[in-house]
């Protein structure tokens, strides 16, 4: 159903509201149980994934040009709020140049034993803050195959706008859960027969080529300043290392960002 | 030298105005000759690098603190702009929390041809405009042991000071040049005697890990959207691609970022 809405104040647009300001969205989107998704690609890809649709936000100058079929669908069953593109800008802060955005219901996330069942090979990440490092992240072990991802109790949100974009919809593609507990999360993981392997920029560590893979692995990632903490370094079961040459490392460029470093050890290891 | 300045329009800030103005900061930078350098670290490995420093600028909070004993020596053969941080925000046009901005005269660049000579592994960037991914791409290069980077005429400038941020300084770290010619810069890369290896997504293409090496070798990576253009994936010796995850493939989730796909290319060539 299309509806017409002029005023960028209007309570029913409320979903949408200044997409731009972490804080504000964050309290926003986890009382209401909600996320945004932009674009066509992304919102047919939130819908696959189970996501029920609350409200579809577009501007007249999309709708007179046709909506895209899948939208046209999904915007059959539910209210599709039509403004002008001063409207879009004036709710949620920028021009969106994607076409149309959808709220988008949460639905819940699956416990981290739950989700362990049937994967062999994982991704684990302590305390990623940057929601484009965990889009990409996600993006990287969906292309190359890794079964699931477990959070932190930190780590950002996988569905926030800018996660979601950044990972081209991958969020929506490899299942994912969080974990409770930080100190005793580790643990859970071991137990349920996964060789931990700590990716560390320490050089004494066992370079990737050589490790020794075991049926169900799982690699842990930490977050681009600090690495991982040293509770879990102490804790997994083997730290591991990417072979960085001899030339940088006198140079002092000794490291590669989180994402790099992810793709490189999600390639390297867990194809095998 | 220090000179306190209590105006953002004072003309002895020009070269720090409004430092989020991409084009803006391109015509004078190049007008100029000059880039920015942003906190300590990057200003020490810019000025062993070799750059001149036209000025730098700080804020008195940094100077009753005590500049690092870098800067304090780089500071003692310039002039030091001391502001307040309403006048530092009012000349950038954002809050610069590292400290201090060094205002630094670009050098010229090495000829292709030049920049060849003694190299074994090199990365060749076709066309990539967003400055994040050249730095990160440098980032990845400098730490994994490629010896030069070839620019594309119309890739993004390695010194704007995003590019330098996102490569944490590996800019400084490793050569790189710029074609002068788009059409026969390949040519001249092969006449040298380097293997042109052309990354794709194309899962026709040969994976990493069955490419035979050869004493020179270039990995070729086209921008983010477009990959490759037809011509030089038609000129280069090889299309070569990173393997994707079946499962992956089959829910759309086929590519990588090219920062990522840099990564694991690099990884899995180039210490060869």
């Amino acid at each position: 159903m299309l509806i017409q809405v002029e005023d960028a104040a209007d309570p029913r647009l409320a979903d949408y509201v200044r997409l731009r300001d972490m804080d504000l969205r964050k309290s926003l989107e986890s009382e209401h149980g909600l996320f945004i998704a932009e674009g066509e690609k992304v919102i047919r890809r939130a819908v696959g994934a189970g996501h029920p649709v609350r409200s579809i936000l577009t501007t007249a100058k999309w709708v007179e040009r046709g909506l895209p079929d899948h939208i046209a669908d999904v915007a059959g069953e539910t209210t599709v709020y039509v403004v002008s593109d001063q409207v879009m800008a004036g709710v949620t802060g920028f021009p969106v140049h994607r076409g149309a955005l959808a709220s988008m219901g949460r639905t819940a996330l699956p416990e981290v034993r739950e989700l362990l069942n049937g994967t062999r090979r994982i991704v684990v990440l302590e305390d990623l803050t940057d929601h484009g490092n965990v889009g990409a992240i996600f993006r990287c072990a969906a292309a190359l195959g890794v079964d699931a991802i477990v959070l932190s109790p930190r780590c950002a949100d996988p569905l926030y706008r800018r996660s979601v974009k950044v990972s081209m919809g991958a969020v929506f593609a490899i299942p994912y859960a969080r974990m409770i507990d930080w100190h005793g999360g580790l643990a859970e993981i071991r137990a349920a027969g996964f060789r931990t392997l700590a990716l560390t920029p320490d050089q004494s560590a066992t370079p990737l080529d050589e490790v020794v893979m075991a049926e169900r692995v799982a690699l842990l990632l930490g977050s681009e300043g600090d690495g991982l903490s040293s509770h879990w370094l102490k804790e997994a079961d083997q730290p591991v290392r990417i072979s960085m040459s001899p030339a940088a490392m006198e140079l002092g460029v000794d490291s590669l960002n989180v994402v790099a470093a992810a793709a490189i050890a999600c390639h390297g290891l867990l194809r095998r």
